[in-house]
C-alpha cells in the first residue's frame, strides 16, 4: 500500500506527521495496519535499544498530567527523546480534559524531541492492551529513549494499560486515603513506584504511612526483591519530582539486574502474539468465510426458539472447521 | 453435569439459590456455562413472553440506586416480579457502593417477587454486552416480568448495557448540566426517556430546556418516530416517579406498536449468536488446538526479532486452518 510506504520513508526521516499517522492506523485498525506494525518493527536494527517505559496511573484529579509534564521536562533536561501516550478511558460524564491537549497548550514552543498523542478508549475497547502495547512499539521505532503511559485509572484500563509499562508509578493524593482501604487486589499490586502527589496537604504523612505498612506486609521476607518506594511530591512547585527520577533510576537498576524487565518484555511478546492471533482469527471468520451468510439464514430460527444461539455458534464452528464456508 | 441438573431443577422450583449459582457459573464463564444456558433457554415454553427490559443508565451520583428502588416498589405493587441486574464498572478508585447491596440493605424484609443481583465489570471484561445478555436472559426465564438493567455510564459501559434493555432511562442531574454539552455523540442518543433527577435543585428547568432542544434537533421531521420525553424527579421523595412510569408504559406501547420491539430483540439475538461464535472460536483455538505449544516454541524468534507477532500469527492461522493443530 502507498500509504504504508509513505509512513516508513517518514520514519526514516523521523517525521512526527508520519508517527501521528502510523498511530491513527493502528488505533482505528485500518487495512494495512499490521502490515505496517510488521515492517516498522522488523526495519533491521530498528529497535536495537527499546525505549524505557514508564506508566503514571491514578484516580482522576490526582496530577498525573502535571507529573508528566515535570517528567518530559526531566528528560529533556538530560537529553532524553520523549513520547507520550495518554490514555482517557473516562466517560464525557466524568469530564477531564484531554491530558495531552492540556501539556500541548502549555508547551506551545515546537521540540521535536517530544510527541505527545491521546488516546480515546473508544475505538480500542475489547482491545486497549493491546493498541497501547502496538503504539509503544510505534514509539519505541521511531526512536523514543523515553515513552511515558500515562492513564486515568477507571475500572480495568490501569491494569490492561500497566502490562505496557516496565515501570509503574501510582499516583495517589492525600484524598485517595479513604479509597486506599477498599483498592481492589491487583490495583495497589501493579505500583512499582507510589506518588503521593499534593503531599502539601493535610492527611498526607497518614496516608503515606498506611501505604508502607501495606507494602511491608505485602512483601513478606522474600529478601532481594523490589520494595515500592512512597514518594511525596507536589507537582506544581516541582517539589519531590528528584526523589521521582532518583527512584525511575533505581528501579531501572533493578529491573535490569534482576531479570525482571526481560521477563516483563517475553511477557509483553507473549501477550501481543496470543492477542493477534485471536484477532487474526476474528477476521478471518468474519471477514473471510461465508459465517455472516450462514448467520443470516439461521437467525429465524434461534428467533423463533427453534435453536439456542449455542447450537447455532457450535454448528457455523463445524462448518468453519470443516473448510466448508470458504 | 450435574450441577447444571440441579440448577435447571431449581428453577423448575423458582429456587432464588438456582438462579444465583446460574448467574455466577455464567458470569464467570465457568465450565458448562453455555450448555446451561442452552438447556434454560430451550426448555419448552420457557420464555413464552420475554420480560420487559428497562436500562437505567447515567453519571454516578446522579440517583439510579434510589429511582431503581422506586421502579421495583412500583413494579411490586402492580403484582409484577421484577429482576435487577447492577453493573457497576467504576474502579475502587472513584467508589460507589455496590448498587444491589444498598438495596438489599435498606429492605431487608424478604421478597421472593425481587431478584438483585450486582455485576463487577472485572470479570466480564471485554464481553460485557454479551454477559449482560445472557444474564438478563436468564432471569427472563426464570420468569421475571420486569427486567431492570442499572449501571454507571462510564466510558463504553453504558452503550454495551444499553443494547439488553428495550427501553433506556438516561439519568441526569442539573449538575450535569455543562456535561451535556460535550456528551459524546451516542451517549445522549441511546436514551428513549431523559430523567432529569433531583430536580428540586438550581439548574433543572435550564437544563431540561436543552435536553428538549437537543432531541427536537436531533428528531428532526420524522414523522411518526418516538420523541424520548424529559420527565423530572427527586427519587428520594417519590416526585415525579408516576410520570416515568407513565412514559415508560408509553414507550412500551410505541415499542409494540412501530415494530421497533421485534427490531431491538432480533438485533440482540443477532449480538449474541455472532458474540457466541467468536467465544466459541477463541475457545476452540486456545484450549482444543495445540496453539500454546507452537507459540512456545516459537516466541524466542519474536524477541530475538527474527519474526514479528504478526507472522507468527498468520502462521499459526494457517496451521489452525489445515488442521495440523489437532
Amino acid at each position: 500500500l502507498r500509504e504504508i510506504a509513505a509512513i516508513l520513508e517518514g520514519f526514516e526521516r523521523r517525521d512526527p506527521a508520519a508517527l501521528a499517522r502510523a498511530i491513527s492506523l493502528v488505533e482505528n485498525q485500518r487495512a494495512g495496519f499490521e502490515q505496517l506494525l510488521a515492517r516498522v518493527l522488523a526495519a533491521p536494527g530498528r529497535i536495537e535499544t527499546p525505549a524505557r517505559r514508564t506508566g503514571l496511573t491514578g484516580p482522576p484529579g490526582a496530577g498525573k498530567s502535571t507529573l508528566t509534564e515535570r517528567l518530559i521536562r526531566h528528560f529533556r533536561e538530560r537529553g532524553e527523546s520523549v513520547g507520550v501516550i495518554a490514555v482517557d478511558p473516562t466517560s464525557p460524564f466524568t469530564g477531564g480534559a484531554l491530558l495531552g491537549d492540556r501539556i500541548r497548550m502549555e508547551s506551545p514552543e515546537v521540540d521535536s524531541g517530544v510527541f505527545i498523542r491521546s488516546m480515546a478508549t473508544r475505538g480500542a475497547h475489547g482491545g486497549l492492551a493491546v493498541t497501547t502495547e502496538e503504539v509503544a512499539r510505534l514509539l519505541e521505532a521511531f526512536g523514543f529513549g523515553q515513552v511515558l503511559i500515562e492513564t486515568v485509572g477507571v475500572g480495568q484500563t490501569e491494569l490492561d494499560v500497566a502490562g505496557a509499562a516496565d515501570t509503574t508509578v501510582l499516583v495517589l493524593v492525600p484524598e485517595s486515603g479513604d479509597a486506599v482501604q477498599t483498592l481492589k487486589a491487583g490495583v495497589m499490586e501493579i505500583a512499582d513506584i507510589y506518588v503521593l502527589n499534593k503531599s502539601d496537604r493535610p492527611g498526607a504523612d497518614k496516608l503515606g504511612h498506611e501505604i508502607e505498612i501495606m507494602v511491608s506486609m505485602r512483601r513478606g521476607s522474600r529478601s532481594g526483591a523490589w520494595e515500592p518506594p512512597v514518594v511525596k511530591t507536589v507537582a506544581t512547585t516541582g517539589d519531590g519530582i528528584g526523589e521521582l527520577t532518583a527512584a525511575l533510576e533505581r528501579h531501572r537498576t533493578y529491573l535490569e539486574h534482576s531479570g525482571v524487565l526481560q521477563a516483563r518484555r517475553r511477557q509483553r511478546v507473549e501477550m501481543l502474539t496470543r492477542a493477534v492471533i485471536t484477532r487474526t482469527l476474528k477476521r478471518w471468520v468474519w471477514e473471510a468465510a461465508r459465517v455472516d451468510e450462514v448467520l443470516a439464514e439461521r437467525l429465524d430460527d434461534v428467533l423463533d426458539g427453534r435453536q439456542s444461539p449455542y447450537e447455532l455458534a457450535q454448528a457455523v464452528i463445524e462448518q468453519v472447521k470443516s473448510g466448508a464456508l470458504e
